[in-house]
This record gives C-alpha cells, structure tokens and sequence, in this order.
C-alpha cells in the first residue's frame, strides 16, 4: 500500500522545483530502474508491481533500499509514464561537477537543446557511440526530468552531464577542437576528425547561438541529398556521432 | 467564421476512419502548409489567420481554394496542435499506388513501424537522404495521422509511399538487394552497397519480422561502442542512410 504522503512526494519529483528541493528524481519502467539498479546512483526507495519484483528480487534485494509493493495503477498515478507495470525509483541527484575532454575523448556540447525528449535520445545516442560526457547550457532541459530519463532507455547511467554557462566554459579551452554543425562548414563524410575535441549541438530552432558559435574552431555538415529543409537534432547528433566514430578514433 | 458543421468534419479528420470515409486529411502549422501549396496535392479549404494570411496572400490565392479567416482559438480547437497560430488545410489523400524501386534507386521497407511520430521522423530523413518512396506494412502507423504529418515538417510532400503486405511484396522482387539491420550483419562504415534496393526497418520493440527476414540478402549493423542496447528506429534509418550515400550512389 502507498500511502498519501509518500505518492504525493513522488508525484512533486516531476517538477524541477521539487526535485531540487528534495535532491532527487523519478526512474521509471523496467529497462530504467535495471539497469539503474546496476550503477552508482544512490537510490531511495524502490516501488515495484508484484511481477516485477517477483522476475528481480534478486537484483532489487541486493539494493538494500526501502521497497514498497503497488499495482500498475499506483505507478500510473504517481509518476509520469502512462502505462507502468514494472517499476518505479526515487534517486539522490548527483553533484553538478565539473568534466572536460580528456585528451583522447569526444565530448557533446548542448547549446539551449529545450526539449526534454530530445535530450534524452541525445543521452541514448552519446552512450551507443560512447561518448560519456555532456557540457549543457543553463537553458537546456533538465537531464532529471522524467520524460529525459523515459526517453534515455537507461543511458542516463553511463553518461555524465555538466550543466554551465557554455561562453565561459569554452573560451577557458585552450586550443581543444570544437566542432558545430553549419550549412557551409566542411562534409561530415569527408571531413578528418581529430582524436579528440567538443561537438556542439544547436537549439532545436534557432541552431548554435551567437555566443557559442565564435569557439567554434571546424564547421561541419550533414551532406543533404533531398529536398528537406533540416533534420531533427536528435538525428544529426546521430550521424555525427556516427561519423566521426568512423573517421577519428578516441574514446 | 467556422460553422459548427465544418468544424466539426475537420476535428473528425483526426481519426483513420473518418479520413477514410472522406478520402481527405489535415495538414497544419506554416511549414507543412506552405510546402503543400508547392506540392501536387488537392486541397480542399484552408484555415488562415490574418496574419498567416497576409504574410502568405499570393500563394495561399493562387490556390483557389475555399479560405477561411480564423482565430488561433479555432484551429487549436478543430486540428491537433497544441498551438497554431498560423493555417490548417483539409487536403484530398491519394490513392494506394504500387511503387518499385528503379534501378538507380533507394526504398525505404517499414516493417510494423507504430509510432506516428516515428513514422513521420522517418519520411523527414528519407526526404532529406532523397529517398522518394516508402513500402509500408498494413500494420503500420497511418501517413494521413496528422502527428505523422506534422513530424514531417513539410517532407510529405516529396515522399511517396504504397501500403501492401511485404511478405508477397517482397517475394515478387527478383534478385534486388534488400538491406535489413540486424546485429550480426556486416559493418556499415565499411559495407559496399550497391547502386539499388531496399532497406527494411523493422518495429520499434521487435525489430524486423520472420517473414519479412527472409528476404533479407545483404544484413547490415550500426556498430556500436558504447553501452546503450539500441538505437531508436528514426536513429536507425538516418545512419543506415547517411552511411548508404556516402558509400553508394544511386539518386
């Protein structure tokens, strides 16, 4: 049974003002709260359906946290997801710390990326083409929003965020490449990417802004074969990522 | 002034069924209908605002269509954006038409694909990559979704697409190569694709069918170098695609 004050303190964690407050957030559906279960994320509770918990008590056992038994319908009040029939986990945020680019590592660069399900395929597809960390702007969404950490598939474990004014953080670089994606910078196919560096992603309308656009030190593009005017961000993070996975080399 | 009557057959449109029984569907927001006034299609009417109208008077008479002055409180009530303050059109849908892949010439094969806006993700990247015809299962989101046609910013209009069981679809294609993701396929960085065929992608949960495996003949993977287990589908067909033109020809 979950009682009123607790559904009500999961229920606030949607919205950032309560996950700040309380320093914590919501992970939600079974791929999410396993391999959550597999991380270093400190976890406080655990609400779990009969059936889920029955196909991983091992797994939930070992996390020594409070675990509470309720029905798909509780998990559909309480969190965000329309259907759960699985899983539901309150977690500690971690610190906003600082991160770089070592020197044989890509970072991505979130330039005011304002939806939070196109951040969380950003986190899906930094962590399919291993790059483990991102520098977001103040503006960008906010990684623990539930729709993010829905849409991750459980890749918001594997992938650490920075969340800093972008100008500042940059212009501190010293001769690091940073890359962004321009209509006329050089072809993705063709380009030579080095081993390491920054690939800045634009917002979703307005594209790289101003501020940012002036440490961009190699201009990309996405050759266009059609008649569309763009692609969505999520799939240019994508085939850049792809691309440069498959000229450069690094980590 | 929208009658009751008018704006009640456009709410209708939403759904599959009535779309069928009118043979029309709804086209919203600046860029799709500004990119259907270019386009081959018939137009029923069009809702505009005044601003909408004044920006775009030539094009939207050229039309000769029946117009509507509106307000963005009617077209939020009658269409399926959140918010639109610009136009709407009630366009007619065109027939089932059978669609082959010519000899120079890349098709897109969607195998199941349920998520409208995936769907429309999708013909955004095949316009783009210039990929002009989509095969269709039956089982597969409806194209006339306006969600679908929304997510496609425009693209509906350079694609074309034929719904038709793939498994005898695809039995009738003789000796033409038909590219299907799987995870033990050959490396798409180093495949060599052929000037022609057809690239199958599959549901969202399921992947490609056994059905429609078996006519597979050249399985193709997106390597991976991180931990994420998948990439979304829309992901998927825009590195399939970039990696296809890069490495092949075709138009």
């Amino acid at each position: 049974m979950l009682s009123k004050s607790l559904g009500k303190y999961i229920q606030s964690l949607q919205q950032k003002k309560f996950r700040q407050e309380h320093g914590a957030f919501l992970v939600e559906g079974s791929i999410n709260v396993l391999e959550l279960c597999a991380s270093d994320y400190q976890i406080e509770l655990v609400l779990t359906t009969e059936s889920f918990y029955k196909e991983n008590a091992q797994l939930l056992d070992k996390q020594r946290v409070r675990l509470e038994m309720v029905s798909p319908d509780d998990l559909k009040r309480v969190g965000s997801l329309v259907v759960n029939e699985t899983g539901l986990a309150v977690v500690k945020t971690k610190e906003n710390r600082f991160l770089v680019a070592e020197s044989d590592e890509f970072v991505l660069v979130l330039d005011d990326i304002r939806d939070p399900g196109n951040l969380g395929t950003i986190l899906r597809i930094a962590d399919w083409y291993g790059i483990r960390k991102l520098i977001c702007s103040p503006s960008t969404a906010d990684v623990y929003n539930p729709k993010v950490i829905s849409a991750s598939k459980g890749s918001f474990t594997r992938v650490e965020w920075f969340y800093t004014p972008l100008a500042s953080y940059l212009a501190d670089l010293a001769g690091a490449a940073v890359y962004g994606a321009f209509l006329d910078g050089t072809n993705v196919h063709t380009h030579r990417f080095g081993p390491s560096g920054y690939i800045v992603m634009g917002n979703e309308a307005n594209g790289i802004s101003e501020d940012v656009e002036r440490f961009v030190s190699q201009r990309i593009t996405i050759p266009r074969f059609g008649g569309a005017e763009s692609l969505n961000v999520g799939i240019a993070t994508a085939v850049i990522c792809d691309n440069l996975r498959r000229s450069a080399g690094g980590k």
